[in-house]
């Protein structure tokens, strides 16, 4: 049992977070900041916070668990403010998609509270965003990701690990470095991809006939392409090699396919998405991806 | 209320359109073929069809109403066959994901019985084929498309839309070239992106651990990439042009955002993932989407 969660970010991440630790009954008082304020006064009506912080810092202070949910650009700058008032005992977690940035962040500005901290990764989201989408549900049955630093407390780290456990998360560690590559190729990338294709789609005289025409594969296909601009800007700018590399690979199998398309090769493109086919068909049925 | 339907193809699309016919009431028999006994046989135990027939031209004999539902490279070879067997007042259709190259077929086989086909186009599947996954309910909601020639008899083209539409399906009428250049662009163009991202990340020394912390967002983005390869072998093939056009104009958009991201543009870069996100919450709300 926490005595106060700081929730700095009081969006989708954050609030639902914060309803959740309320849920499962591991937290007495959650004191929420945000830039906007008709955030906080919605969020403290909801009562996902029981009060309002005019600051990152207010937040924090007194605060025995943090958790910064604000856009990954804004992390350095809510690590600096809130640095003063951790105590050597709080936990403060992030829930950003990109994590050699916040732990750079994290070296450069928490000091000797660098121990406190615990890089953590929720693979979820919704295609809307604010406190009004806040689901209590939100981390039930999903990955969680720590990328725990050397200078990590262990005592932290296994906080970490019970606190998410208990919302019902299915916690796993990697390096910051591996974490990066991974999700560029299969969360980075996907996000681009569909992007470019609706933008695509807007260029085009027919686009909005054809979209018109659209059926359910297509419906799937582009879900993630209604995510938050400023968000995916962020991951994309942050982790900008990585999803650079797997855009390049992507176009060489993209490429490939064109070429056997072009030439007729029937058999080899039968190969080639019979490959492609078997390969999702077998991850549907991975351990890995059977949580919703 | 039709007398016999000649089921030509016994797979997913053929076998849920015979089984809403029945619950429909639509049709008194069913008589089908397909190439493996296997398939027949079972469809004939789950009570798809009520007979088996040992050859298309055998399934359509008698019929006043024909539907192909074989792989579209195939239409040709049974349009052929059935010719000498359909009667001037048979409704012939078929279900194929491409329309030029099926009109191309009827044109130069069906002689004086082209006036009974309507080429169709229900925009739905499964990631599963196979009579044993056919559903009663596939068609229901879900968008047909009808290509009729200039030389499609009226009365024809006038049952297969009152068929459809008693099915629950949304039926609306266009040339076979708006169709193949808006499902080159809404479907077909997925399809070659998921199969190229899932042979890309087969192709990565590390793609299986990849693919093992892949999330909700992969899930749905790939879902699509598990289709069968022999279908969308011959539909890239049959409408390769528009395809291959779609791909460069999606490869153009892709590089525009790519350049953005290397050059940490983050305004522009968010002004272009805006652009994308707005056009898919446009298109979620949009009545032409509201069907599942």
């Amino acid at each position: 049992m926490y005595e106060q969660l700081g929730l700095i970010g009081c969006g989708l991440m954050g609030s639902s977070f914060a309803l959740a630790l309320k849920r499962a009954g591991l937290v007495k008082r959650v004191v929420g900041f945000s830039p906007s304020k008709n955030t906080t006064e919605l969020a403290l009506k909801m009562g996902v916070i029981d009060a309002i912080a005019s600051s990152a810092a207010e937040a924090a202070t007194g605060a025995d668990l943090v958790l910064l949910a604000v856009p990954v650009a804004a992390t350095d700058m809510t690590l600096r403010a809130i640095q003063p008032v951790i105590a050597t005992t709080t936990l403060v977690m992030d829930v950003g998609s990109t994590k050699r940035d916040v732990v750079n962040a994290a070296l450069q500005t928490l000091g000797n509270r660098l121990p406190c901290f615990v890089p953590a990764h929720p693979i979820c989201g919704r295609e809307v965003s604010g406190v009004q989408n806040a689901l209590v549900d939100l981390y039930v049955g999903k990955k969680v990701i720590l990328t725990p630093l050397p200078e990590t407390a262990a005592v932290q780290l296994q906080q970490a690990r019970q606190l998410w456990t208990a919302l019902g998360s299915i916690v796993s560690e990697m390096s910051p470095q591996t974490h990066d590559a991974a999700y560029a190729a299969v969360s980075h990338l996907p996000h681009l991809l569909a992007f470019a294709m609706m933008n695509s789609l807007e260029s085009q005289a027919d686009g909005q006939q054809y979209l018109s025409l659209a059926g359910p594969g297509f419906r799937d296909f582009s879900r993630i392409a209604a995510a938050e601009p400023a968000m995916w800007r962020d991951i994309f700018l942050a982790n900008r090699d990585e999803l650079l590399a797997q855009s390049r690979q992507f176009q060489a199998s993209l490429h490939a396919l064109e070429k056997l398309i072009e030439a007729g090769d029937a058999a080899s493109l039968q190969d080639s998405i019979r490959q492609a086919s078997q390969a999702r068909a077998n991850w549907q049925h991975a351990p890995a991806a059977s949580s919703k």
